[in-house]
């Protein structure tokens, strides 16, 4: 944790906020802080900043905080993400915010297993968690919007050409043809398919709808590392 | 497991190999293989080609083999990581292999637990399948060398000079003043630290040896994260 992350309920005043939870346990035994001692905290959705502990004891933690620096800018890339397998989701959408990646929408393949969908490890409960651990690792305060698709060719032929208008689209495929993606200077919007990758009939779809195929070069990469070295390639 | 991965041992005749452990079980129930059907194969340390299954029984697989194509280039890239908690070593190590590094040297640093080195998860045998699997994912047969350091000052103060003649030194940290790492277009060495990062004393003894230090940007990325971003971002 490399961040606090505060929420407008933690607030007694304007600037002293009281914790009780993971989070006052975290300070206390983790990060073992005394009072007087500075940690970052950042208010969800707002601003980042210093918080002073005054008082510690058992699970209650009282800081004054100060709010004044923006959360870093994220990336402006939608990431369209078919389903991977519950418990590699929910690293992948942790990673995907620690990353700073705007939007995440899951989507349905057909190579993605038809259980997956009712685990509750992705449940909103579950994937807002993993938002939030994404958040107070980078150190950021603002989550990325998280959508669920579960029927592919009605969003791919109807919604997915408007989110193109003002974005590029990309499609990391193995067997796409090119390994050259163009260059991103603006939005993007780029899908990464299941393990096993989209099935033909899939990878045609999204290039009807815009997307442009590209590969990552000769070898098959998990998603979970897949992810990260296409967002270092093409954003970092 | 995008390629089955062949020991000289498999081999009855030039061409025929038989399986009987976990590659064919996974040959049987996860790919359903049947008699007939080609697979990806390659020699540990030696060439990729084509396996055709001859015949398949309750875990015992009888192939013809053809190997004549070569594995995927490394990435010309050391990685000076220091040891992750065990159970992350493992995933990072995968992770590292898929993505072609040539070779991993785990050292130990002021924030690494001591426990973390006692810890069954990292012995050689657990590394080596860790290795194996990334080797499977990304169809290679080349295992990266992977190699322990406890002791970092002797090892940062004799060693690392001789590896760093040729090759280009870098080490990844938050702190770093520069967001720009030399381009690449050679051989490299890459530092990563621990989670919470290496101590400045560290940080300088590193950059005495001849690492030059450069930050990601204003994030701060899990290691698992951070690994495969700048590869991505150096190599991809």
């Amino acid at each position: 944790v490399n961040l606090i992350l505060l929420q407008s309920g933690d607030f007694l005043r304007a600037d002293q906020v009281t914790l009780t939870d993971r989070r006052a346990q975290h300070i206390q035994q983790v990060l073992k802080a005394k009072a007087g001692d500075h940690l970052k905290v950042g208010l969800l959705n707002g601003d980042c900043g210093c918080g002073v502990v005054q008082k510690i004891a058992n699970n209650h933690i009282e800081m004054t905080v100060t709010l004044s620096q923006s959360p870093p800018p994220k990336i402006p890339l939608t990431l369209l993400l078919a389903l991977p397998r519950p418990k590699a989701a929910r690293r992948i959408i942790r990673s995907a915010t620690e990353l700073g990646v705007e939007k995440i929408i899951l989507l349905n393949s057909y190579r993605v297993e038809k259980s997956y969908w009712q685990s509750p490890l992705i449940n909103d409960a579950n994937l807002h968690q993993a938002v939030l651990e994404g958040l107070e690792q980078s150190g950021d305060t603002v989550p990325p919007g998280v959508q669920k698709v579960t029927l592919f060719k009605p969003f791919v032929e109807d919604k997915l050409p408007q989110l193109l208008e003002s974005r590029t689209g990309l499609v990391a495929h193995p067997h796409a043809t090119t390994s050259n993606p163009p260059p991103l200077g603006h939005k993007a919007l780029m899908a990464i398919g299941p393990e096993g990758g989209f099935i033909p009939y899939e990878f045609e779809k999204l290039q009807e709808a815009g997307l442009q195929g590209f590969n990552l070069g000769p070898r098959i990469l998990r998603v979970e590392t897949a992810l990260p070295t296409v967002i270092g390639k093409l954003f970092y």
